[in-house]
């Protein structure tokens, strides 16, 4: 693997991704193939399947990281299995951006931010004189890929806070329905890894319950995440702000609050998890430097235990960042090659976009 | 009803409770009952039952309390009803101290806390010239009983912080294995409310999602929150402490800091749902001050809610407390008239334990 060229190795807190309607259609696959089984013929025994009867992960091409996801799920779920983890422990978490959807050329969540600064502007003639607020307006993508964590917080607190949280969830699926990814020109729900979607789905139909654990915007990703991912509001661990709560006309309302109350990136992640899910993980899932102490967590329990990381190698169908191919000046899922050396030290499996996803895309081509 | 003696109206933060194996009696309860339906006559039409075939709430007397728990079920999960709540949505919500088990004459967590300081006082022999750990040790029930909100937080400091996660759960497991309550001379573990427990157990019958949120400490109610109610440990929202992630020989520890992160209690219970579950309940039940704004949230959605206020009102059995009468100097379970006027105005109803509760305790008399 080729080192990465020097980047920041602090990702820029709070800014992150968001997708639509895959489920359904993954459901009808998995329906489809859930009845497709062909029967045994009557007189010879039926050669032993390397999968189940129909393939799970039918998106991935046969190779490691498969084999490793199958035989997981396989001995923890076989009571005869030394590995097996008892229905109530089974707990498996995945990082959002870059892990189970697009993460370039910025953050979905980023994305909106600008888009409603812009959305904003009109009410705020002061921004058309100061920074960052005039470069957003002015579309300058050279100041923007310069702005600081200043920049960004200065953008968040105006976009992100200062409204209820319903208010804020409305503006969110507004947003989503008409906001395109300027490379695919689609919806940014659209974007979503068909291969991690069916890993989610064997996970669960072998009794694991799933969370997402995201450095992004609790309240952003809950907008979308039942419909996209069929994650359930307290399935979603992620950063969030001060909430306090208000009378509104004698009506309860919670503010957000342009103040930080937790972010969960980096460390972060393992005292969401602790926090959140109370219970320790047997599979995670990450792309980038902010899901080591995920990964780290994960890994210390007792037991067989699946760490991946998504690695971004693939230019043609994707992105191509991380120790296999450094993006300059981008901080965007940072994965840097000490990473790689932990993953490599502690049997964490790299997965390879280019050549472990047959398809990446629902929409894609087949 | 009697106005309270007046009482400070702040609960003293972080103190609280816990319990023991009473799921198991009452699913064998809930499994013979539920085998025990008569077949109907096979040429009478059945009359149409006030309840289903076998009553779910066996140790509720018949009353308003017991009518609109089984009306609320029913309309929200009958189709056809103008209330119905699609499963998606069905969150209840429930405090414990006092809602679901005895927070008399001392929240359990508060026991908890002086039993570790006289556990730990060998170790710290300078406690014995130091207030609050010198009358802790003392035993001082007077002193105790004046404690403020300093002296308790430099109690929690020594017994909740400065250690991983794992020994704090194994440290409250062992405490709760021999503790017992000085009234009924048992473990806490069995001072859990049956009528309660029967409502969380129909309300999971109907796909309701149940969560407990509780001041207490989130990781204190966790040791043995699945044993004693059935919840998980992501289905109990409490009060939390700052969490470090550190590494011990190269192993990762979550360090408890002394130093509050979250506080669950008034508005914060509202917060506290809004994080934890994301979704705004559709019932809640408590039985103080610190309850109030969990039920104006979860009754301030559309639709049919259910909100309850559990009255200590049954020195017999339990504790009288509360509006019905005021406990001089107790900030345990504070329930000012005001509460209970809010109650009126708004329609939430009151549970008298005296009253309503055919059967209090799974080790009562019958």
């Amino acid at each position: 693997m080729v080192k990465p060229s020097p980047s920041p190795s602090v990702a820029t807190s709070g800014v992150h991704r968001s997708v639509r309607a895959l489920l359904p259609a993954l459901l009808l696959v998995l329906l489809i193939l859930g009845g497709a089984c062909a029967p045994a013929a009557p007189d010879t025994a039926p050669a032993p399947a390397p999968y189940p009867d129909s393939d799970p992960l039918p998106s991935w091409n046969d190779g490691a990281a498969k084999e490793a996801i199958l035989k997981f799920v396989r001995e923890t779920t076989d009571e005869s299995s030394p590995s097996f983890v008892p229905p109530d422990d089974r707990v498996a978490v995945f990082d959002q951006d870059g892990t189970l959807w697009v993460e370039h050329p910025l953050y979905t969540q980023g994305v909106f931010a600008l888009d409603r600064i812009r959305a904003l502007a009109p009410s705020h003639p002061e921004w058309s004189e100061i920074e960052p607020y005039k470069s957003v307006i002015a579309n300058d993508a050279q100041a923007i890929a310069n702005f600081t964590k200043a920049d960004w917080v200065a953008i968040l607190a105006a976009t992100h806070a200062g409204m209820t949280t319903e208010q804020f969830t409305e503006t969110v699926q507004q947003w989503l329905a008409t906001a395109k990814h300027p490379r695919y020109n689609r919806p940014y729900t659209d974007l979503v890894y068909l291969p991690m979607l069916e890993v989610i789905a064997w996970l669960r139909e072998n009794g694991f319950q799933t969370y997402m654990v995201t450095g992004g915007g609790q309240l952003f990703v809950r907008a979308y995440a039942r419909k996209v991912y069929g994650f359930s509001p307290a399935e979603i661990v992620g950063s969030s702000l001060v909430l306090s709560y208000q009378y509104d006309g004698g009506k309860p309302v919670l503010m957000r609050e342009p103040k930080l109350f937790f972010m969960d990136d980096g460390p972060g992640k393992a005292v969401g998890i602790e926090l959140f899910i109370g219970q320790r993980p047997f599979a995670a899932f990450g792309n980038s430097n902010g899901d080591r102490q995920m990964l780290e967590w994960t890994g210390a329990g007792y037991g067989k235990r699946l760490m991946m990381l998504v690695l971004h190698d693939d230019p043609e169908r994707e992105y191509a960042y991380g120790p296999a191919n450094g993006l300059p000046n981008s901080d965007v899922g940072t994965f840097p090659q000490s990473l790689a050396d932990e993953a490599n030290a502690k049997g964490w499996f790299i997965i390879s976009m280019k050549n472990d996803w047959k398809r990446i895309f629902l929409f894609e081509e087949q």
